[in-house]
């Protein structure tokens, strides 16, 4: 049988290429080697956005149709949004029966998030209690593995913690402790040369007709001291168009660095060419994603028969919790 | 149509006389009044006994006995457990959300739980998220009234701050603020003149035998000074004999006084006396407990039929507040 792995996305709408290189084409790879299920978690995404919550449904629906056209397959895996799904809720508020308060405070992505939002001395409970929901979402499926990336596994050791803190209290070994399944992609950078992050603006987003990728390829970061074609280019000195060359077609990398020291390859061909491998790259996509947008109804019909299925998984969880504590 | 009312109390077993006089005569009032919803609140019994939670059943089978004996009816009012109503814990996660960790922080009965199970720097999440779970059971149900004790209305303060946050964020109108109806009989003394009590041991448990009864009355506190017979007694310096004679029999309490003030009337004479007014005050709810507790899944069936009612009302509440968040 299968091993069980849960991940969630927070509905933020159209993903960018960060999102499908580093993320979606791994829950894809995944999606055939576990019994995988992926959520839209807009109950996290709550816990900051909760006076801005009026574009969620619209962003869960962009964000369905990037997963369906990144090629996740309601067939193989089981796609589903955490607010239908009410055992997280409720496996959340039986954990934070046994949750010390200083477990989530000296969290430290619970930290970062307040200091990255200015929140102190201003947070809500749904904030500082963020990690027992992540917690809620990984053992509903009492889910043996979780895909993280490299920095985020100190996050799962909360949850390993409360799996046997939770089995502990009632001698029981109702949840496995979860593993780590180590996404090897790195973080993707932006336009600018910083993380590809929707907020600073220097993203593309994938879901873009190709003359949107165009546009924004051409305001790509590139080395400053190659002001034409000619001048000697510095490309591993931090030109995002040569990362991107190097990850979407490493083949001719070698070329291409001596073309462009040698100054015959100039930073705008550059620029276009590598726009032609993102469009090339995400043709296939594209053409799916459409497919699934033409009826506007498949994004719910496939949440709602998904959310079904993982009903059934964490009902299952609840029983057995209940009869673990005694309600 | 009658006004909603939502009242619960924890499953800590058999309730005491206190409980009887205080709570439960009150409820099978309100039951004619109000459309009732009387719950076993056996996740907030997890706030503080989380570790302990192996007696939850028997204890909400025992206390639900006693209401039924007390004359709650299922056909007047809607009896059902917390823990069967997932909508509890769904509302109580999404109020989380807009949640100032500073309003539970200062809240006082949160301070005073912390500072009598001295508990500081050692408190669960559930805890301290107790007042927003309170807030959660009132709003499940959009009830309009809560039934209190004079001393409770502050903890009404913080549900109808609740209420007027998240009208007010989502810009709806789902929830009324809810109404203290003031409960007004007061909290009755214990056999050693505190504050009647399980854990002070100084209760009359009312589905206990008579002759237990009998036992327990005779170690109540009397005059001390009131040795003999004939002493001269003091009836109004704590006796609490002459507090539940005046209670529960008022109408010859001047003529006690005198009797017990001459003394033409001895300790042991009046526990004996008083001790057969509770037990005839508790005939009708002994016998009716006794017909409920014949059959042992009558409790259980009770609260499964309430659970579905609640259910609806409360998963009603559900949509209207997914509505107005927009997930």
């Amino acid at each position: 049988m299968k091993r069980r792995i849960l991940s969630g996305m927070r509905p933020t709408g159209k993903l960018h290429l960060g999102h499908y290189l580093g993320v979606l084409q791994n829950y894809v790879r995944l999606q055939e080697e576990y019994d995988s299920y992926f959520m839209v978690a807009d109950l996290h995404a709550l816990t900051t956005k909760w006076c801005e919550s009026g574009s969620i449904r619209e962003s869960r629906r962009d964000m369905v149709l990037d997963w369906l056209g990144a090629g996740l397959d309601p067939a193989k895996c089981t796609m589903f949004c955490q607010s239908d799904v009410p055992q997280h809720a409720y496996l959340f508020a039986l954990l934070t029966m046994i949750t010390p308060v200083s477990w989530v405070e000296r969290n430290p992505t619970v930290k970062e998030m307040i200091r990255d939002l200015d929140l102190k001395g201003n947070v809500n409970l749904g904030l500082l209690s963020y990690p027992v929901l992540m917690a809620a979402d990984i053992m509903a499926y009492r889910a043996e593995a979780v895909p993280v990336g490299r920095d985020q596994v100190p996050h799962l050791e909360f949850t390993r913690e409360l799996v046997r803190s939770f089995n502990h209290i009632y001698g029981v070994d109702v949840f496995p402790e979860p593993q780590a399944v180590l996404n090897e992609f790195q973080m993707l950078v932006g336009l600018d040369g910083r993380k590809m992050s929707k907020s600073l603006d220097n993203h593309i987003i994938v879901s873009d007709l190709p003359e949107v990728i165009r546009k924004r390829m051409m305001t790509a970061y590139t080395d400053p001291l190659k002001v034409r074609r000619d001048d000697p280019g510095h490309p591993e000195d931090g030109c995002v168009i040569y990362q991107y060359h190097k990850l979407l077609h490493p083949a001719d990398i070698q070329d291409i660095k001596t073309q462009c020291e040698q100054g015959s390859l100039g930073c705008v061909a550059h620029k276009k060419a590598v726009a032609e491998m993102v469009i090339e790259r995400l043709a296939g996509f594209s053409s799916r994603r459409a497919g699934f947008a033409e009826d506007p109804s498949t994004v719910d019909r496939i949440l709602a028969e998904g959310s079904l299925k993982a009903s059934a998984v964490a009902g299952e969880t609840v029983r057995l919790v209940r009869e673990a504590v005694g309600i």
